[in-house]
Protein backbone atom coordinates (compact mmCIF):
# COMPACT_ATOMS: atom_id res chain seq x y z
CA UNK A 1 0.00 0.00 0.00
CA UNK A 2 2.65 2.09 -0.92
CA UNK A 3 2.06 5.50 -2.48
CA UNK A 4 2.80 5.47 -5.89
CA UNK A 5 6.09 7.44 -7.08
CA UNK A 6 3.97 10.69 -8.67
CA UNK A 7 2.12 10.77 -5.07
CA UNK A 8 5.60 10.26 -3.61
CA UNK A 9 7.12 12.69 -5.89
CA UNK A 10 3.74 15.52 -5.01
CA UNK A 11 4.35 15.14 -1.42
CA UNK A 12 8.81 15.81 -1.82
CA UNK A 13 8.36 18.70 -3.77
CA UNK A 14 4.99 20.45 -1.50
CA UNK A 15 5.93 19.10 1.43
CA UNK A 16 2.35 17.70 1.53
CA UNK A 17 0.02 15.41 -0.21
CA UNK A 18 -4.00 14.84 0.23
CA UNK A 19 -5.17 11.54 -0.56
CA UNK A 20 -9.05 12.04 -0.91
CA UNK A 21 -11.63 9.45 0.19
CA UNK A 22 -8.31 6.88 1.45
CA UNK A 23 -10.38 5.24 4.00
CA UNK A 24 -14.36 4.11 3.79
CA UNK A 25 -16.85 5.66 5.30
CA UNK A 26 -17.47 2.73 7.89
CA UNK A 27 -14.13 2.83 8.56
CA UNK A 28 -14.52 6.42 9.73
CA UNK A 29 -17.99 6.15 10.99
CA UNK A 30 -15.87 3.36 13.31
CA UNK A 31 -13.43 5.77 14.22
CA UNK A 32 -16.46 8.86 15.05
CA UNK A 33 -18.00 6.40 16.89
CA UNK A 34 -14.87 6.24 19.62
CA UNK A 35 -14.74 9.75 20.01
CA UNK A 36 -17.51 10.40 22.49
CA UNK A 37 -15.84 8.27 25.27
CA UNK A 38 -12.50 9.59 24.54
CA UNK A 39 -13.68 13.43 25.10
CA UNK A 40 -15.33 12.93 27.89
CA UNK A 41 -12.42 11.55 30.06
CA UNK A 42 -11.50 13.78 32.06
CA UNK A 43 -7.74 13.59 31.85
CA UNK A 44 -4.34 15.21 31.00
CA UNK A 45 -4.71 14.04 27.73
CA UNK A 46 -7.37 16.41 27.41
CA UNK A 47 -6.85 19.65 26.15
CA UNK A 48 -9.82 21.93 25.86
CA UNK A 49 -10.58 25.24 24.17
CA UNK A 50 -10.51 28.80 25.88
CA UNK A 51 -14.50 28.11 27.10
CA UNK A 52 -13.07 25.97 29.64
CA UNK A 53 -15.66 23.60 27.98
CA UNK A 54 -15.19 22.56 24.33
CA UNK A 55 -12.50 19.90 24.01
CA UNK A 56 -9.99 20.79 21.62
CA UNK A 57 -7.52 17.95 21.09
CA UNK A 58 -7.05 14.34 23.24
CA UNK A 59 -3.77 13.18 23.10
CA UNK A 60 -1.85 9.36 23.05
CA UNK A 61 -5.79 7.53 22.00
CA UNK A 62 -3.86 4.80 20.83
CA UNK A 63 -2.07 3.61 23.78
CA UNK A 64 -6.11 3.55 25.76
CA UNK A 65 -8.33 3.09 22.57
CA UNK A 66 -8.09 -0.58 20.85
CA UNK A 67 -9.45 0.97 17.75
CA UNK A 68 -6.86 3.67 17.45
CA UNK A 69 -4.17 1.56 18.47
CA UNK A 70 -4.99 -0.55 15.31
CA UNK A 71 -5.09 2.77 13.07
CA UNK A 72 -1.31 3.71 14.34
CA UNK A 73 -0.81 0.28 12.44
CA UNK A 74 -2.88 0.49 9.23
CA UNK A 75 -1.01 -0.51 6.19
CA UNK A 76 -3.02 2.41 4.41
CA UNK A 77 -0.38 4.68 6.54
CA UNK A 78 2.06 2.76 7.72
CA UNK A 79 3.52 2.13 4.59
CA UNK A 80 3.72 5.39 2.99
CA UNK A 81 5.47 6.48 6.18
CA UNK A 82 8.02 3.56 5.88
CA UNK A 83 8.09 4.89 1.93
CA UNK A 84 8.88 8.57 2.86
CA UNK A 85 11.29 8.30 5.57
CA UNK A 86 13.22 5.13 4.18
CA UNK A 87 13.21 3.19 7.21
CA UNK A 88 11.03 1.45 9.83
CA UNK A 89 9.20 3.76 12.03
CA UNK A 90 7.40 4.14 15.50
CA UNK A 91 4.59 6.05 16.51
CA UNK A 92 5.96 9.27 17.75
CA UNK A 93 2.34 11.22 18.75
CA UNK A 94 -0.83 10.53 18.18
CA UNK A 95 -3.74 13.28 18.77
CA UNK A 96 -7.06 14.12 17.83
CA UNK A 97 -7.84 17.50 17.03
CA UNK A 98 -11.42 18.46 17.57
CA UNK A 99 -12.26 21.83 15.84
CA UNK A 100 -15.92 22.10 16.94
CA UNK A 101 -18.34 23.83 15.61
CA UNK A 102 -19.08 27.06 16.31
CA UNK A 103 -16.28 26.77 19.09
CA UNK A 104 -12.83 25.52 17.57
CA UNK A 105 -10.29 27.99 17.73
CA UNK A 106 -8.10 28.71 15.21
CA UNK A 107 -3.85 27.24 14.94
CA UNK A 108 -1.26 29.37 14.95
CA UNK A 109 1.52 29.50 11.86
CA UNK A 110 3.97 26.53 12.36
CA UNK A 111 6.04 24.13 11.60
CA UNK A 112 5.57 21.34 13.73
CA UNK A 113 9.28 20.04 13.89
CA UNK A 114 10.49 22.82 16.06
CA UNK A 115 8.32 21.76 19.17
CA UNK A 116 9.92 18.23 19.02
CA UNK A 117 13.60 19.29 19.12
CA UNK A 118 13.21 22.04 21.06
CA UNK A 119 11.43 19.88 23.58
CA UNK A 120 11.86 16.53 22.96
CA UNK A 121 15.38 15.95 21.91
CA UNK A 122 14.61 15.55 18.32
CA UNK A 123 17.76 15.78 16.11
CA UNK A 124 16.33 15.55 12.86
CA UNK A 125 13.31 15.75 10.77
CA UNK A 126 13.17 12.26 9.81
CA UNK A 127 9.40 12.49 11.11
CA UNK A 128 6.11 12.94 9.36
CA UNK A 129 2.41 13.09 9.90
CA UNK A 130 -0.39 11.15 8.58
CA UNK A 131 -3.44 12.70 9.58
CA UNK A 132 -6.90 11.50 8.84
CA UNK A 133 -10.30 13.11 8.27
CA UNK A 134 -13.21 12.33 10.73
CA UNK A 135 -15.52 15.12 8.95
CA UNK A 136 -15.51 16.83 5.47
CA UNK A 137 -13.18 19.51 5.84
CA UNK A 138 -14.62 22.50 3.69
CA UNK A 139 -14.63 26.02 3.71
CA UNK A 140 -16.60 26.97 6.51
CA UNK A 141 -14.91 24.61 9.06
CA UNK A 142 -11.46 25.99 9.82
CA UNK A 143 -9.63 24.16 6.61
CA UNK A 144 -6.15 23.29 7.00
CA UNK A 145 -3.93 26.44 5.35
CA UNK A 146 -0.31 25.38 4.27
CA UNK A 147 2.75 26.91 2.75
CA UNK A 148 3.09 24.49 -0.33
CA UNK A 149 7.04 23.61 -0.89
CA UNK A 150 7.89 25.72 2.78
CA UNK A 151 8.95 22.49 4.08
CA UNK A 152 12.55 23.18 2.24
CA UNK A 153 13.35 25.76 4.34
CA UNK A 154 14.01 23.95 7.05
CA UNK A 155 13.35 24.24 10.82
CA UNK A 156 12.94 28.60 11.46
CA UNK A 157 14.44 28.92 14.57
CA UNK A 158 11.74 31.15 16.42
CA UNK A 159 12.37 32.96 19.15
CA UNK A 160 8.98 34.98 19.73
CA UNK A 161 8.87 37.62 21.85
CA UNK A 162 5.19 36.52 22.27
CA UNK A 163 7.15 33.32 23.48
CA UNK A 164 8.81 35.10 26.15
CA UNK A 165 5.97 36.70 27.30
CA UNK A 166 4.14 33.29 27.72
CA UNK A 167 6.78 32.37 29.12
CA UNK A 168 7.03 35.15 31.64
CA UNK A 169 3.44 35.03 32.37
CA UNK A 170 4.04 31.14 33.51
CA UNK A 171 3.06 30.46 37.13
CA UNK A 172 4.07 27.85 39.16
CA UNK A 173 3.33 24.08 37.56
CA UNK A 174 6.23 23.69 35.15
CA UNK A 175 5.16 20.17 34.05
CA UNK A 176 2.37 21.81 32.87
CA UNK A 177 4.52 23.84 30.29
CA UNK A 178 3.54 21.31 27.41
CA UNK A 179 0.07 22.45 27.47
CA UNK A 180 1.48 25.59 25.72
CA UNK A 181 1.96 23.60 23.26
CA UNK A 182 -1.58 22.74 22.37
CA UNK A 183 -3.35 25.69 23.24
CA UNK A 184 -4.01 28.93 20.59
CA UNK A 185 -0.78 30.82 21.70
CA UNK A 186 1.50 28.49 20.19
CA UNK A 187 4.90 28.04 21.90
CA UNK A 188 6.96 28.51 18.63
CA UNK A 189 4.43 30.37 16.62
CA UNK A 190 6.04 31.65 13.15
CA UNK A 191 6.07 35.39 13.64
CA UNK A 192 4.17 37.22 11.04
CA UNK A 193 6.78 38.49 8.79
CA UNK A 194 7.94 35.22 8.30
CA UNK A 195 4.50 33.45 7.53
CA UNK A 196 3.99 36.96 5.28
CA UNK A 197 7.65 35.99 3.25
CA UNK A 198 6.61 32.59 2.75
CA UNK A 199 3.38 33.06 1.34
CA UNK A 200 4.82 35.54 -1.04
CA UNK A 201 7.29 32.92 -2.03
CA UNK A 202 5.39 29.82 -2.19
CA UNK A 203 1.86 30.90 -2.00
CA UNK A 204 -1.05 29.69 0.03
CA UNK A 205 -3.38 26.38 -0.44
CA UNK A 206 -6.32 25.33 1.87
CA UNK A 207 -6.63 21.83 1.79
CA UNK A 208 -10.45 20.50 1.63
CA UNK A 209 -11.24 17.06 1.19
CA UNK A 210 -13.85 14.75 2.29
CA UNK A 211 -14.38 12.79 5.55
CA UNK A 212 -11.81 9.51 5.20
CA UNK A 213 -9.00 11.54 3.05
CA UNK A 214 -5.57 10.96 4.26
CA UNK A 215 -2.82 14.10 4.44
CA UNK A 216 0.68 13.02 4.59
CA UNK A 217 2.92 16.06 5.70
CA UNK A 218 6.72 17.12 6.06
CA UNK A 219 7.34 17.92 9.86
CA UNK A 220 8.28 21.38 8.61
CA UNK A 221 5.88 22.71 6.23
CA UNK A 222 4.39 25.94 7.75
CA UNK A 223 0.68 25.68 8.23
CA UNK A 224 -2.06 26.81 10.48
CA UNK A 225 -6.20 27.03 10.54
CA UNK A 226 -8.63 29.21 11.28
CA UNK A 227 -11.54 29.26 13.85
CA UNK A 228 -14.25 27.04 13.05
CA UNK A 229 -17.76 29.61 12.85
CA UNK A 230 -19.43 26.76 10.78
CA UNK A 231 -22.33 24.43 12.35
CA UNK A 232 -19.86 21.71 10.97
CA UNK A 233 -17.55 19.77 13.04
CA UNK A 234 -14.31 18.64 11.71
CA UNK A 235 -12.29 16.25 13.77
CA UNK A 236 -8.88 14.76 12.45
CA UNK A 237 -6.46 12.47 13.61
CA UNK A 238 -2.98 12.60 13.20
CA UNK A 239 -0.26 10.17 13.62
CA UNK A 240 3.21 11.15 13.39
CA UNK A 241 5.90 8.66 12.71
CA UNK A 242 9.60 8.86 13.26
CA UNK A 243 12.00 7.12 11.57
CA UNK A 244 13.63 4.11 14.20
CA UNK A 245 16.84 5.58 12.53
CA UNK A 246 15.90 8.54 14.54
CA UNK A 247 15.67 8.22 18.21
CA UNK A 248 15.13 11.35 20.06
CA UNK A 249 18.29 12.59 22.84
CA UNK A 250 17.27 12.62 26.11
CA UNK A 251 16.16 15.82 27.83
CA UNK A 252 15.67 17.70 30.88
CA UNK A 253 11.66 17.72 32.38
CA UNK A 254 10.62 15.20 29.23
CA UNK A 255 7.06 15.81 28.06
CA UNK A 256 5.02 12.73 29.07
CA UNK A 257 4.69 9.37 27.49
CA UNK A 258 0.77 10.21 26.11
CA UNK A 259 2.46 13.20 24.45
CA UNK A 260 5.77 11.96 22.87
CA UNK A 261 6.00 7.94 23.34
CA UNK A 262 9.08 6.39 24.39
CA UNK A 263 7.94 3.02 22.54
CA UNK A 264 10.99 3.07 20.09
CA UNK A 265 9.72 -0.42 18.64
CA UNK A 266 9.03 -0.45 14.77
CA UNK A 267 5.33 -0.74 13.76
CA UNK A 268 3.97 -4.15 12.34
CA UNK A 269 1.45 -3.01 9.78
CA UNK A 270 -1.67 -5.13 10.36
CA UNK A 271 -4.24 -6.37 6.94
CA UNK A 272 -6.36 -3.91 5.48
CA UNK A 273 -9.24 -4.62 6.87
CA UNK A 274 -7.75 -3.41 10.73
CA UNK A 275 -10.74 -0.85 11.35
CA UNK A 276 -13.24 -3.37 10.11
CA UNK A 277 -13.03 -6.14 12.89
CA UNK A 278 -14.92 -5.05 15.51
CA UNK A 279 -15.15 -8.88 17.23
CA UNK A 280 -11.32 -8.60 17.46
CA UNK A 281 -11.38 -4.88 18.93
CA UNK B 1 -26.68 52.08 -13.54
CA UNK B 2 -29.63 49.79 -12.50
CA UNK B 3 -29.09 46.15 -11.87
CA UNK B 4 -30.00 43.75 -14.81
CA UNK B 5 -33.13 41.95 -14.48
CA UNK B 6 -31.45 38.67 -13.61
CA UNK B 7 -29.06 40.68 -11.05
CA UNK B 8 -32.47 41.42 -9.45
CA UNK B 9 -33.90 38.25 -9.41
CA UNK B 10 -30.85 36.51 -7.60
CA UNK B 11 -30.70 39.57 -5.60
CA UNK B 12 -34.17 38.65 -4.00
CA UNK B 13 -33.81 34.86 -4.29
CA UNK B 14 -30.77 34.36 -2.79
CA UNK B 15 -30.95 37.76 -0.48
CA UNK B 16 -27.49 38.92 -1.46
CA UNK B 17 -25.44 39.82 -5.37
CA UNK B 18 -22.09 39.81 -6.04
CA UNK B 19 -20.92 41.70 -8.88
CA UNK B 20 -17.14 40.68 -9.49
CA UNK B 21 -14.81 44.31 -9.76
CA UNK B 22 -17.44 46.54 -10.09
CA UNK B 23 -15.43 49.49 -9.13
CA UNK B 24 -11.85 49.96 -10.73
CA UNK B 25 -8.28 48.99 -9.55
CA UNK B 26 -7.87 52.95 -9.32
CA UNK B 27 -11.25 53.76 -7.43
CA UNK B 28 -10.19 51.03 -5.06
CA UNK B 29 -6.46 52.25 -4.72
CA UNK B 30 -8.16 55.75 -3.76
CA UNK B 31 -10.84 54.68 -1.37
CA UNK B 32 -7.57 52.46 0.16
CA UNK B 33 -5.51 55.42 0.86
CA UNK B 34 -8.14 57.33 2.79
CA UNK B 35 -7.71 54.46 5.28
CA UNK B 36 -4.37 54.69 7.09
CA UNK B 37 -5.65 58.14 8.23
CA UNK B 38 -9.00 56.93 9.46
CA UNK B 39 -7.49 54.07 11.31
CA UNK B 40 -5.12 56.20 13.09
CA UNK B 41 -7.54 58.78 14.44
CA UNK B 42 -8.43 57.78 18.10
CA UNK B 43 -11.79 58.94 18.11
CA UNK B 44 -15.23 57.05 19.26
CA UNK B 45 -16.18 55.90 15.38
CA UNK B 46 -13.17 53.47 15.79
CA UNK B 47 -13.62 50.16 17.46
CA UNK B 48 -10.60 47.99 18.34
CA UNK B 49 -9.99 44.41 17.98
CA UNK B 50 -9.44 42.69 21.36
CA UNK B 51 -5.95 42.77 21.48
CA UNK B 52 -6.52 46.31 22.11
CA UNK B 53 -5.03 47.76 19.35
CA UNK B 54 -5.26 46.23 15.73
CA UNK B 55 -8.40 48.27 14.19
CA UNK B 56 -11.90 46.76 13.43
CA UNK B 57 -13.65 48.90 12.39
CA UNK B 58 -14.69 52.75 11.95
CA UNK B 59 -17.77 54.61 11.80
CA UNK B 60 -19.54 57.28 9.98
CA UNK B 61 -16.18 58.10 7.63
CA UNK B 62 -18.74 59.27 5.01
CA UNK B 63 -19.46 62.64 7.04
CA UNK B 64 -16.10 63.24 7.33
CA UNK B 65 -14.18 62.06 4.67
CA UNK B 66 -14.86 63.72 1.50
CA UNK B 67 -13.99 60.59 -0.60
CA UNK B 68 -15.96 58.27 0.68
CA UNK B 69 -18.81 60.71 1.27
CA UNK B 70 -18.76 60.43 -2.47
CA UNK B 71 -18.72 57.15 -2.56
CA UNK B 72 -22.05 56.90 -0.63
CA UNK B 73 -23.17 59.08 -3.42
CA UNK B 74 -21.79 56.81 -6.62
CA UNK B 75 -24.32 55.62 -8.98
CA UNK B 76 -23.20 52.51 -8.92
CA UNK B 77 -24.43 51.51 -5.64
CA UNK B 78 -27.14 54.38 -5.18
CA UNK B 79 -29.12 53.06 -8.57
CA UNK B 80 -29.30 49.22 -7.29
CA UNK B 81 -30.05 50.60 -4.21
CA UNK B 82 -33.16 52.65 -5.37
CA UNK B 83 -34.16 49.83 -7.29
CA UNK B 84 -34.46 46.57 -4.65
CA UNK B 85 -35.76 49.56 -1.98
CA UNK B 86 -38.61 50.98 -4.85
CA UNK B 87 -37.97 54.48 -3.52
CA UNK B 88 -35.29 57.20 -2.84
CA UNK B 89 -32.74 56.49 -0.28
CA UNK B 90 -30.79 57.61 2.72
CA UNK B 91 -27.85 56.32 3.75
CA UNK B 92 -28.64 54.93 7.33
CA UNK B 93 -24.61 53.76 8.48
CA UNK B 94 -21.83 53.90 6.83
CA UNK B 95 -18.73 51.35 8.04
CA UNK B 96 -15.28 49.92 6.77
CA UNK B 97 -14.41 47.05 8.72
CA UNK B 98 -11.07 46.01 8.62
CA UNK B 99 -9.91 42.51 9.36
CA UNK B 100 -6.69 42.63 9.31
CA UNK B 101 -3.71 40.66 8.40
CA UNK B 102 -2.70 37.93 11.12
CA UNK B 103 -5.37 39.45 13.81
CA UNK B 104 -8.86 40.12 12.22
CA UNK B 105 -11.10 38.52 14.50
CA UNK B 106 -14.18 36.56 13.45
CA UNK B 107 -17.86 38.25 13.26
CA UNK B 108 -20.83 35.83 14.70
CA UNK B 109 -23.53 34.86 12.93
CA UNK B 110 -26.36 37.25 12.78
CA UNK B 111 -28.92 39.49 10.59
CA UNK B 112 -28.51 42.95 10.85
CA UNK B 113 -31.86 44.41 10.80
CA UNK B 114 -32.63 42.83 14.30
CA UNK B 115 -29.86 45.28 15.72
CA UNK B 116 -31.52 48.41 13.88
CA UNK B 117 -35.23 47.38 14.96
CA UNK B 118 -34.19 46.58 18.77
CA UNK B 119 -32.03 49.58 18.80
CA UNK B 120 -32.99 52.29 16.45
CA UNK B 121 -36.71 52.18 15.77
CA UNK B 122 -36.39 50.94 12.46
CA UNK B 123 -39.50 48.91 11.90
CA UNK B 124 -39.37 47.20 8.38
CA UNK B 125 -36.70 45.63 7.09
CA UNK B 126 -36.76 48.37 3.85
CA UNK B 127 -33.36 49.13 3.91
CA UNK B 128 -30.05 47.09 1.89
CA UNK B 129 -26.11 46.80 2.26
CA UNK B 130 -23.87 47.82 -0.50
CA UNK B 131 -20.52 46.49 0.62
CA UNK B 132 -17.13 46.99 -1.38
CA UNK B 133 -14.19 45.16 -1.13
CA UNK B 134 -10.66 46.69 -1.11
CA UNK B 135 -8.85 43.93 -0.84
CA UNK B 136 -9.52 40.45 -2.42
CA UNK B 137 -11.61 38.12 -0.18
CA UNK B 138 -10.06 35.01 -0.02
CA UNK B 139 -10.69 31.40 1.22
CA UNK B 140 -7.59 32.52 3.55
CA UNK B 141 -8.86 35.83 4.86
CA UNK B 142 -11.98 35.65 6.49
CA UNK B 143 -13.92 35.42 3.71
CA UNK B 144 -18.14 36.36 4.68
CA UNK B 145 -20.42 33.52 4.85
CA UNK B 146 -23.67 33.60 3.91
CA UNK B 147 -26.57 31.41 4.20
CA UNK B 148 -28.83 31.70 0.93
CA UNK B 149 -32.07 32.55 1.29
CA UNK B 150 -32.52 32.81 4.53
CA UNK B 151 -33.47 36.44 4.34
CA UNK B 152 -37.22 35.01 3.84
CA UNK B 153 -37.68 33.91 7.22
CA UNK B 154 -37.87 37.54 8.08
CA UNK B 155 -36.25 38.84 11.43
CA UNK B 156 -35.40 36.02 13.90
CA UNK B 157 -36.21 37.84 17.16
CA UNK B 158 -33.27 36.33 19.27
CA UNK B 159 -32.91 37.03 23.28
CA UNK B 160 -29.86 34.86 24.02
CA UNK B 161 -28.65 33.96 26.86
CA UNK B 162 -25.01 35.45 26.08
CA UNK B 163 -27.26 38.89 25.60
CA UNK B 164 -28.25 38.45 29.38
CA UNK B 165 -24.83 37.57 30.24
CA UNK B 166 -23.02 40.67 28.30
CA UNK B 167 -25.98 43.03 29.92
CA UNK B 168 -25.52 41.82 33.52
CA UNK B 169 -21.39 42.26 32.95
CA UNK B 170 -21.86 46.01 31.57
CA UNK B 171 -20.68 48.34 34.10
CA UNK B 172 -21.11 52.16 34.70
CA UNK B 173 -21.54 53.96 31.27
CA UNK B 174 -24.42 52.82 29.64
CA UNK B 175 -24.03 55.17 26.64
CA UNK B 176 -21.07 52.38 25.20
CA UNK B 177 -23.49 49.73 25.02
CA UNK B 178 -23.76 50.65 21.52
CA UNK B 179 -20.12 49.32 21.22
CA UNK B 180 -21.49 45.67 21.62
CA UNK B 181 -22.49 46.05 18.40
CA UNK B 182 -19.11 45.56 16.99
CA UNK B 183 -17.16 43.81 19.00
CA UNK B 184 -16.92 39.67 18.24
CA UNK B 185 -19.62 39.39 21.11
CA UNK B 186 -22.28 40.53 18.87
CA UNK B 187 -25.39 41.57 20.79
CA UNK B 188 -28.27 39.92 19.10
CA UNK B 189 -26.21 36.61 17.15
CA UNK B 190 -28.19 34.36 15.86
CA UNK B 191 -28.12 31.01 18.57
CA UNK B 192 -26.16 28.09 17.43
CA UNK B 193 -29.43 26.01 16.89
CA UNK B 194 -30.89 28.17 14.63
CA UNK B 195 -28.02 28.89 12.39
CA UNK B 196 -27.57 24.62 11.94
CA UNK B 197 -31.22 24.51 11.01
CA UNK B 198 -30.99 27.60 8.33
CA UNK B 199 -27.55 25.84 7.05
CA UNK B 200 -29.36 22.68 6.93
CA UNK B 201 -32.41 24.20 4.95
CA UNK B 202 -30.39 26.99 2.52
CA UNK B 203 -26.92 25.57 2.68
CA UNK B 204 -23.93 27.82 2.91
CA UNK B 205 -21.91 29.95 0.69
CA UNK B 206 -18.32 31.67 0.45
CA UNK B 207 -18.23 35.10 -0.67
CA UNK B 208 -15.00 35.22 -2.33
CA UNK B 209 -14.32 37.87 -5.26
CA UNK B 210 -11.15 40.30 -5.66
CA UNK B 211 -10.92 43.86 -4.91
CA UNK B 212 -13.42 46.40 -6.08
CA UNK B 213 -16.17 44.18 -6.42
CA UNK B 214 -19.40 44.56 -4.86
CA UNK B 215 -21.85 42.47 -2.87
CA UNK B 216 -25.60 44.07 -1.95
CA UNK B 217 -27.20 42.12 0.39
CA UNK B 218 -30.45 42.05 2.43
CA UNK B 219 -30.81 43.00 6.04
CA UNK B 220 -32.26 39.60 7.06
CA UNK B 221 -29.76 36.88 5.66
CA UNK B 222 -27.83 35.35 8.26
CA UNK B 223 -24.34 35.81 7.75
CA UNK B 224 -20.92 35.68 9.89
CA UNK B 225 -17.24 35.59 9.01
CA UNK B 226 -14.02 33.87 10.18
CA UNK B 227 -10.92 34.90 11.70
CA UNK B 228 -7.95 36.30 9.34
CA UNK B 229 -4.80 34.16 10.06
CA UNK B 230 -3.53 35.10 6.83
CA UNK B 231 -0.77 37.76 5.63
CA UNK B 232 -3.69 39.30 4.00
CA UNK B 233 -5.50 41.95 5.12
CA UNK B 234 -9.59 41.80 4.29
CA UNK B 235 -10.29 45.34 4.42
CA UNK B 236 -14.63 46.30 3.20
CA UNK B 237 -16.53 49.35 3.00
CA UNK B 238 -20.85 48.95 3.76
CA UNK B 239 -22.73 51.52 2.76
CA UNK B 240 -26.43 50.65 4.29
CA UNK B 241 -29.24 52.81 2.10
CA UNK B 242 -32.78 52.63 3.99
CA UNK B 243 -35.90 53.63 2.16
CA UNK B 244 -36.75 57.39 2.48
CA UNK B 245 -40.13 55.90 3.63
CA UNK B 246 -39.00 54.00 5.82
CA UNK B 247 -37.68 56.62 8.80
CA UNK B 248 -37.37 54.88 12.45
CA UNK B 249 -39.43 55.74 15.10
CA UNK B 250 -37.62 57.87 17.57
CA UNK B 251 -36.22 55.83 20.74
CA UNK B 252 -34.77 56.21 24.01
CA UNK B 253 -31.01 56.65 24.06
CA UNK B 254 -30.12 56.55 20.94
CA UNK B 255 -27.29 55.46 19.39
CA UNK B 256 -24.58 58.19 18.29
CA UNK B 257 -25.09 60.28 14.84
CA UNK B 258 -22.02 58.71 13.77
CA UNK B 259 -23.94 55.08 13.85
CA UNK B 260 -27.14 55.71 12.81
CA UNK B 261 -27.77 58.96 10.54
CA UNK B 262 -30.42 61.11 11.04
CA UNK B 263 -30.01 63.01 8.02
CA UNK B 264 -33.15 61.70 6.20
CA UNK B 265 -32.69 63.67 2.77
CA UNK B 266 -32.60 61.47 -0.09
CA UNK B 267 -29.02 60.85 -1.59
CA UNK B 268 -28.30 62.15 -5.10
CA UNK B 269 -26.53 60.46 -7.48
CA UNK B 270 -23.03 62.00 -8.56
CA UNK B 271 -21.43 60.73 -12.04
CA UNK B 272 -19.98 57.41 -12.32
CA UNK B 273 -16.39 59.00 -11.98
CA UNK B 274 -17.02 59.81 -8.20
CA UNK B 275 -14.19 58.22 -7.32
CA UNK B 276 -11.45 59.79 -9.88
CA UNK B 277 -11.55 63.68 -9.68
CA UNK B 278 -9.15 64.47 -6.41
CA UNK B 279 -8.94 67.79 -7.35
CA UNK B 280 -13.20 67.81 -6.51
CA UNK B 281 -12.47 66.38 -3.16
Amino acid sequence: MELTQEQFNTYQKEGFLVVPEYFSQLEVENMKGELPALFAEDSPRRVLEKDGDTVRAVHGSHSTNQLFKRLTRHPKIVSPARQILGSQVYVYQFKINAKAAFSGDFWQWHQDFIFWRKQDGLLTPRIMNAMILLDDMNEFNGALFVIPGSHKEGMIDVTSPQLQEINNNLTGDKKQEWLLSFTANLKYSLPQEIVQELALKYGMYAIKAPAGSAVFFDSNIAHASPNNISPFSRSIVIVTYNSVENIPVPVENPRPEFIVSRDYLPVEALSGDALLLPSLI
